[in-house]
């Protein structure tokens, strides 16, 4: 090969045809160029279209590939919904093993054990003989002080349990694998890179400890981390295309695709998960995207429902169904509740951040096991006492959702029945509360200031937690308080103005649990500031076009109240909290700059690090970058004349100098560093061999001028997915 | 003022402060510069913010201005409803007006007329005593040849007079009122201008033309020119705040909004809509648009819904409700009907555009109302015999999605019922078909073919004429008569092995009209290529998340059928075939060129008309300008150093030098034209007086290198709606 390097110029730097094994990846905790992986899938593509023509086996290969991404999605949607339904199962049996066991099979939860008994009135169903607590089992005593002594003693213990084997195994083994995972998500989906955050030890052990962290009975949800586990199911899938695999920015739209899957099943609601992945999650979502987010949130939906966790048959975790519409006047209430989830949304916020930045900065943060065994322990000391507390948050939020019908025999739904009177089931009229109401409120308020308080300090923890039920939780307590007021006013005031119009007496003029819903959705609305996504979600839950006004009034004066406070939601908080480099959409640029005064280096400082396009030598290369910390630099015609010829980045220059230095004779510190098309004329055989690098040269750098206006560069950076750009004046 | 200018050059150009009144409008046909209506709109903010904090009544115009979107929207949505509602209402009483007429009132349609009658059992619901038909009335006979012949004359009398008035008023008052709208509404929303297209004669001429086009009975629906109704709506609403007024980025989210407004109450779908106008219609698709589309489209259909106008207290145009699932078996027909519905996608918009074409080059298109007069008379002529065609289109549709309950008198429901069976009605089992069903069966045979063919036809003349209507009843028609078949198949050959599984003898296993839904849903795919948002509005219509497999299956197979023909729906055909500006986001760019391959001029040409930023005279400009017809030059150093300083637009060129002509003393032919920031030295004293045109000279256009690849330029175009680009090398 020596000959061929020495006699001349003709094909100098063949060896860099073929292109370096790390060209194209980048490192982690760097920025990926979304123009650059576009153009590169498109060279892929054209690339197999051009050999389809070829022959018949390229024929059936370039199909095989225009077809994974619906194979992809399908696995996707396929393997999302089965684990969402194992974690449903597993979640109701060790929710209920807190409190007891099942004496027909141990695996069997509360629900599931007094299914297959023999009881089959409504009333008994919750008192099955198979069913026994765990003071029943071990005294033979279910009731008195000593048996709810031992029951209390066992719940907080089972839930100890729960949360220290949760953490551990976080610690041990996934570190990545809590939170909700929704910041990182969408950090990641803008184009950043963190690597193991949606590998495969994070999807198990993600999975496992959410289950353990959902049945320790700790104020969080599982919504959020289910989109997590999604996206690992998604990026697993990835792997085995190399569509996908090898192209940050396909991958990236097959992510966006499993967030909405996530969803999807998070909530039954495949419409509303994708408008989520849309609304709250991506970045570049085009319509390809759109398709095929909807194609998996679909399939996942479906496995989910062949599953069959909640034993109904119904897609939905709070499946409701409302009798009566509501009236103009409700729109006050509604809109107060609405104020209430924007308040709740901004104390939340505040009272989160600060308290997450404390973890952060002092010792606090290095014992999270013990902070996780504290916080467990408190919750569930609290929690036992009071009925509402005491059992999963779902199925609270289901309860407060309902609307009381005649067989309700809830607590909440003790109302005065007017004996004399038979009216179908259906349209049971405004009726007093009973003791049991009252006895409810009292329980529900105490609730909410615990549930409040709690889940400021359980968010953020080392174990796997969402805010979606928390907060739904808060909102439909409130809701449902506030339902039960104007219900009682309504009744015993039916002769006041407002209620002169709308409510006779003998109708069934208010639904408690509808101010419940919409207090959810005030609720949820302020904390992560969706809005559409909210409303279809919550649309798909009543399947009712009915209640979209109240619900719409609610989210927007949540999100209008709550971003007074402050523009950002939970998960713009935590990602500024931590650090993560992300452009947000939604932020407005308002100061008045041009390129000039934001562009480095300042006046102040050393001048630009640049290259010349054939008069650096190796050696000043390698002395530029061991100096500086640039991820690459630009190339000039020369150090009097700066016009810009193009851009090279750090990683490709290193390898292509190491490779150089290592393979090619003749490459030495003093030899040239050539980056123009023409060949360089080698002036004297004394002289070092020369170094042609136009191969990792970048010929399209993107460049504005420097009177460019910060709000449009910006805006470019957004909407093209850059990861630089040079400031350029005349060139 | 002369001593101003002759005095040197401190504040030469001070009467340039003032904008000029044309600066920053556009011409007739011209496109949009997004990025500079963007920061036009964000420096218009970032006034008002500061000047909020002056006084209370600035603070207040402030906020009044930040919910004047949302303002916008509200009045959008109640106009928009209230046309669609009466739009209803005209159509129903002006179609029944072929065939009758209501002695107690002549303004209500047939079902109104009934309804007040007192006969209240079903089947004599349709032949009330105050319903007259023509020939009864003014023969007394309703039987009988010669009140046949009469009623079908009079029909084809009546829907001559309407398509007749109906192209008069297109021609003589709005021309732009014609066909569906979408296709220039897509192309105006990519920032084209089309004056007038959304103006108030629009408006108006197209609702009321829209009303007789429907009645006439010719083969279109109103779905399509309501997306143009709203749209005019949202243009008009938009005049009434300057924020939207005076910028034309900020105008089209709220025409995005409004095109969501539009298909929401034409379909009675708000989310449908709102994804229609993200997947279909528009361009530039910003969260804050989203929200406010939601809001436009939820205001609207409830406006809808209190005028009621199908008298069902229903939101949507068909409703329909099933009482079976469907099977895992029923997949393959449902994919035949998707197959279907792409093979008519394609024929229709190949057979439609080279109609269009033919009537755009040949003698054909010089008599448009002739051509309406023929196409009317031939549909009237053929329909009448045929029950399926007499009858409005959106009503036949209607009749094929329905479930054959036990009431249902129609002739597709003459099923055999088995006598000594009492089952409740919800339940009917499979029977056999009756001697109804064959002749309907052979009806709507001839109802598809005429259909087909006189849909091609129609569609595209010089009348409102939407094709979703017709689209979908082609694959309804289709679609029941597979469901037909499917049906006798399964009860008479039970024992096969595909039918063993799921369909038992007694059993009701197949639903005719989820197979007419299908089959509509894939035709209309077929033809527009949508899929989410044609989903998503079939969702709406049954309400029921369990068909969402078998519309999605025929979706996406008709969108692929289809797509393999040809990848452009019938909206970017016309586009194409208008030859719009439009910049398709679904097309991918494959060829492999660099932006030095594209750009203008050629090797050939004559070189780039530049001005220099010291050495042009006035004279030299004017010449440029007479000479050429280029939008913009760029400014560059001297002739010698070709580096760009910036890009200035012939129309502000233009408006600066006449005015500098007119306003400036010493400007002449030979002053010479100054770019440059610092200001001119005058040399001496009878050097005419230089003219610094600074103010108008873009000082960031927007550059690619000449190596950028093709594809990347066109993304670029795409993301950041550009109006220029321009191309240089090293400055």
């Amino acid at each position: 090969h020596n000959s061929t390097f020495m006699n001349g110029t003709g094909n100098l730097m063949d060896f860099l045809d073929e292109p370096f094994p790390d060209v194209g990846t980048y490192e982690d905790f760097h920025t990926i160029d979304w123009l650059r992986e576009k153009s590169r899938d498109t060279d892929r593509h054209r690339k197999i279209t051009t050999k389809s023509k070829e022959s018949y086996w390229e024929l059936i290969k370039s199909l095989l590939d225009a077809w994974s991404g619906w194979v992809v999605m399908l696995l996707i949607g396929m393997l999302t919904g089965t684990l969402a339904g194992v974690i449903d199962l597993a979640v109701d049996w060790m929710t209920d093993l807190k409190e007891g066991v099942c004496l027909s099979a141990f695996y069997y939860s509360h629900e599931q054990c007094c299914w297959t008994s023999n009881e089959t009135t409504f009333d008994d169903r919750d008192k099955c003989p198979q069913w026994q607590k765990w003071a029943e089992l071990m005294t033979g005593h279910s009731e008195g002080a000593g048996a709810y002594v031992l029951n209390y003693f066992l719940y907080v213990l089972w839930a100890l349990l729960f949360s220290f084997l949760a953490v551990s195994l976080v610690r041990v083994f996934a570190p990545y694998a809590c939170g909700s995972g929704i910041p990182e998500i969408k950090t990641i989906l803008s184009g950043f890179i963190i690597r193991g955050y949606l590998g495969k030890w994070t999807l198990l052990i993600k999975t496992v400890t959410l289950v353990l962290a959902v049945s320790s009975g700790l104020s969080l949800g599982k919504e959020g981390p289910l989109v997590h586990v999604a996206c690992c199911c998604g990026n697993l899938f990835c792997s085995l295309f190399s569509k996908y695999s090898k192209n940050e920015g396909k991958r990236r739209e097959v992510l966006s695709a499993a967030a909405a899957a996530g969803v999807s099943v998070a909530f039954g609601a495949p419409i509303g998960g994708v408008l989520f992945s849309l609304e709250e999650v991506s970045y570049y979502f085009p319509l390809k995207t759109l398709w095929r987010s909807f194609f998996a949130a679909l399939v996942a939906a479906f496995t989910l429902r062949a599953i069959n966790p909640f034993g109904n048959s119904r897609l939905v975790l709070f499946y409701v169904e409302y009798h009566t519409p509501w009236y103009m006047a409700e729109l006050v209430p509604f809109i107060l509740l609405g104020v209430f989830g924007g308040l709740w949304g901004t104390l939340f916020i505040r009272g989160n951040i600060a308290w997450c930045r404390r973890r952060k900065t002092t010792l606090l943060g290095k014992y999270p096991v013990l902070e996780v065994i504290v916080i467990t322990g408190i919750t569930a000391v609290l929690a036992f006492p009071n009925p509402y507390t005491r059992r999963s948050t779902s199925e609270l939020i289901s309860e407060l959702f309902n609307d009381c019908g005649a067989l309700e025999s809830s607590q909440l739904c003790d109302y005065v029945n007017n004996p004399n009177m038979s009216r179908p089931v259906d349209d049971i009229p405004d009726r007093p509360a009973g003791p049991g109401v009252y006895t409810a409120l009292w329980q529900l308020a105490l609730a909410l200031i615990f549930k409040i308080v709690i889940t400021i300090f359980t968010f953020g923890m080392k174990i796997p937690s969402g805010l979606f039920i928390p907060s739904m939780a808060v909102g439909a307590i409130a809701g449902r308080i506030v339902g039960i007021a104007v219900e009682q006013m309504a009744y015993h005031h039916h002769d006041w103005i407002i209620f002169k119009n709308w409510c006779r007496p003998g109708a069934d003029c208010v639904t408690p649990g509808l101010y419940a819903m919409v207090g959810a959705a005030a609720c949820l609305g302020g904390v992560t500031r969706m809005t559409v996504s909210l409303v279809v979600i919550m649309f798909e839950l009543t399947g009712g076009l009915e209640y979209i006004v109240p619900l719409m009034a609610a989210a927007v004066t949540s999100k209008w109240v709550a971003d007074a406070f402050g523009k950002e939601g939970i998960y713009e908080s935590h990602i500024q909290l931590n650090g993560y480099p992300y452009l947000d959409v939604r932020d407005e640029f308002t100061h008045r700059t041009l390129a000039t005064d934001v562009m480095r280096p300042r006046r102040s400082e050393p001048p630009l690090a640049v290259l010349t396009q054939d008069s650096t030598t190796v050696e000043d290369v390698e002395t530029l970058i061991k100096d500086t910390d640039y991820n690459g630099f630009p190339v000039v015609v020369s150090r009097e004349s700066e016009r810009l010829i193009g851009f090279v980045q750090r990683r490709e220059l290193t390898v292509a100098i190491k490779t150089a230095r290592q393979k090619q004779d003749g490459v030495v510190s003093s030899s040239v560093v050539y980056f123009t098309e023409d060949n360089p004329q080698v002036a004297e055989a004394c002289d070092p061999q020369p170094l042609k690098l136009r191969r990792i040269l970048n010929l399209s750098p993107f460049t504005v001028t420097d009177h460019t206006p910060m709000e449009t560069v910006v805006d470019i950076f957004r909407k093209l997915g850059l990861r630089q750009c040079l400031v350029t004046r005349s060139g």
